[in-house]
This record gives structure tokens, sequence and C-alpha cells, in this order.
């Protein structure tokens, strides 16, 4: 009988090509966590994340699950993860989950964070996790007053790295918060889902609105033109990390 | 006419030889930084640094000086560096320097900091600037009172990497700071010089002591044996940063 795990994975995301296996051949965080996994069962492990992060962006709470008939505690799978698995992958939690549970179905909202470095000198010690744009001052009440716009329940097209998407490009965004921490600009961004490439995009057109490239009051339209084109530059993979993943109580 | 300069410069270790040039091919941080400077003077620069740092090592605000006939402001040649250095090394600062001020025997004290993680969970975020160490709880008490024995003017052969060293051994350490932060311990070295791989012998020395594997009252017999071999193992390099360098107010 097989039990169904949940577990909780951060990860440096610089040297992948995102989240989940396109090709074999291809380097991935879901390929490197099936492999160790394979190996502790002894046959193929299907790990399924909360969603797919794209090359070069990391996580600070990834969520997946997977079905092991091992007969391991939570506790040894956890431990024979972090011993097998490169540094830049850490497993933070396992734990067994009700039947039920599906990391990607199940999931309420995500939040992702990006941090855009403002100052000409750069963190050497974070210079992985961060963006530096230093081409404009950017406005943070313009960067606002263009997220309240975006806020909400929209059609985002506009802000998908995927023309052929054929799926409902419709999402929440439940908030998007600007901070300023010294030299940094922070952008939380939390939703129900995100398409490809949307919190880049989205982040790119914030700063086009900081820098006064772009009026903020252009948003609704932007939406309305559904055509990625005419929204911002893509912001580099390398300063988004997804935060956290947030599920029922029950599962 | 030469005009001195000050720079203070920020560096993530992980892929040098250390500061300092040994062999031509070595690629080390004042290696890469002569480089630079070479190019924009278009003659060799001698940069000087206030001590060298061991490979692997980081430097949060290491400083050094260099002699220049270019015709440039500071700010000119800050961004100059900045721009032509690799993205592991950031030059904080460039201010001009009084004649006679030199990075090395000028520095009346340096602060290093090595910082171990005492749970099995890495931050894949900064694993490349901590040491985890979890084969045994550290009792914090247990290492304070070693380091209290440690601190002071001493012959610190015994915690000397080099074992041929001609000149004196004799060095003040004006304080050893050690405080957990979450699953952190973090160890704040402040003195007036510091032998080749002393900061990390000492923290291994200091590790073994908070490991109950060495008694704390048995420092300053280790002082007085004056040999390598009797003090603890050499804690990893990766762990080890530099954090400042003072200078007496006028320089």
């Amino acid at each position: 009988m097989k039990k169904n795990y949940k577990m909780v994975v951060s990860y440096d995301g610089s040297r992948y090509k995102g989240w989940q296996r396109l090709k074999d051949q291809d380097l991935t965080v879901q390929g490197k966590l099936q492999e160790v996994l394979d190996k502790l069962e002894g046959a193929f492990v299907d790990v399924t994340g909360s969603g797919r992060t794209d090359a070069g962006v990391h996580a600070l709470s990834q969520v997946a699950n997977f079905h092991l008939s091992a007969d391991m505690t939570p506790k040894e799978i956890h431990e024979y993860l972090n011993r097998y698995l490169p540094d830049d992958i850490a497993v933070i939690s396992v734990e067994e989950a009700s039947e039920r549970f599906h990391a990607r179905f199940n999931a309420l909202n995500k939040t992702y964070r990006y941090t855009i470095r403002t100052s000409p000198i750069l963190d050497v010690f974070k210079r992985k996790y961060e963006y530096q744009y230093v081409d404009h001052e950017l406005d943070l009440e313009k960067m606002r007053k263009a997220a309240d716009y975006l806020t909400g329940t929209h059609d985002f097209m506009s802000f998908c790295g995927n023309n052929h998407i054929k799926k409902s490009t419709e999402r929440t965004l439940y908030s998007i918060d600007i901070t300023r921490d010294n030299d940094l600009v922070i952008i939380d961004f939390t939703g129900n889902g995100f398409l490809q490439n949307m919190v880049r995009i989205l982040t790119g057109t914030l700063i086009e609105v900081g820098a006064g490239l772009r009026d903020a009051d252009s948003m609704p339209e932007l939406l309305d033109m559904k055509k990625r084109a005419e929204a911002g530059f893509m912001a580099p993979a390398k300063g988004l990390t997804l935060l956290k993943v947030v599920y029922p109580e029950e599962s």
C-alpha cells in the first residue's frame, strides 16, 4: 500500500532549467528529487509540484507530493533526501499526507517575491537572487497605483509568456505589495495561480511604470488588449523566488 | 604625480585562491583588481590589501590602497572598477587617501566572522557562506569560557597554519564574541592581526570545546605548547568572512 507524502523544498534555481522536467536530459529540480526518490523506492516515483517555476527561478518553500511504498518514516525519507540531494536543493520537511492531497490541485494561493536592487553596487552574497536595475529611479507610488489596477480577477493574457496557451488565462491576484528596504525594492505577488512568466512580466511592467516610462493608468487598457507585446519587459529569472504555497487546513 | 587611493571591497571568495597572488596563474581577488586597474592606468598597478584572506574566504569590507597617475575622480575610478570586475567582486567605495596611507601597515584592527549552521537542513541561499556542523550540540557557555582564555596578547603559534613561520607569532585578540541566532552560531574575532589560518583553527578548536571533545580549561596549556598539531581542526574556509578593517581617524 503506497502512502502519500507532502514535502516542502527550498532551492537555488541558478543552475536548473526550472522545476519541471521537459526533456529527459534537462537538469530540473523535480528531476533531481525524482532521481533520489527513485533510488529510495527502487521504482519510478512521480513528484508533483504546486506548479512549475521557470529556469533560474528560486524557491524558499515549494510544495510537492509523492507516493511511496517504501517502509520508512517521514523523518527517514527526509534525511535520505537531504543526504543524496545536491546542496542547492534542501528538503525542509516531509510529512505523511491524506490520500487525496495533491500539491497542485489543492493549492489555495501562492506568493512570489521579486527583489530589485536599485543601487549601482552589487551585494556579492545575494547577487544570484536579486535583479539590479539602475537605469531610472523607481517611484513606488506610481508602481502601487499600477498594482492596484492589476490586483483582482482578470484575464492576464497580456502578461503570459506562452502565446499559444489554450486554457483559460484568467487568474486572481489577491495582493501586490511593494516595499522599499534600503537599496532594495521588493514586490510580493499573492494569487490563486500564475501563468508562464507572469510574475516576471508583471514586474517588468511595474518597473517601467516606476521608471516613468509607462503610465499607471494604462493598466486597464493593457489588460484589455490581451497582447503580450504590449506589456513590459520580462524581468530576469534570478530576481524571483517562490516564497510559499498555502493549502486548506485539512490537507 | 600619482595619487593614493583607499578602496573598500566586498567579495564572494568561493572561486578564488584567496586575496593575494602567489603564482601568476592563480585566480585571486587582488589579481582581478590589479587586472582592471592596470587597464585603467595603462601600466602595472600594485594593490595592497589590509592582509591576505585564505582561498575560499569571503569579505564584506576588505580595505586596499593603490596609486594611480590617471586623471580620474574617485567616483570615476569606482565606476570603472565595478564595470569591469566580475560580479563576485564589488567595490563599495573609492576615495583619495593621504600619501602615507598604507592598507596593511595602518590597520588598527580587523574583525572576522565565522558562521556555523547547527541544523541538518541547509539554507540553500547561504550555503556558500556557512559551515554546517551537526555532529554534536554546541555548548556556548563552554565556548565562551575557552574564548576568554584566548582573548588578549598571546603567542598564537598553536593556531598558525604555517609551521615554518620566521616572524613573531604574537598577536592580540581584543574580543571573541559568540552568539546564537536561531540555527546559527556566529563567532566574531577582533584582533590587531591574524596568522595564516588562525581564525579557522581557533574556530575548529572552539567547536571542539563546545562539542565537549576538549576542555575549555586546556586553552592556556594549548597556547603554551606552541604546536599546531595540538589545536583543533581547521574549520572550512567558506564559513569565514572578513567583516571590517579599522584605521586611525586620520588615515
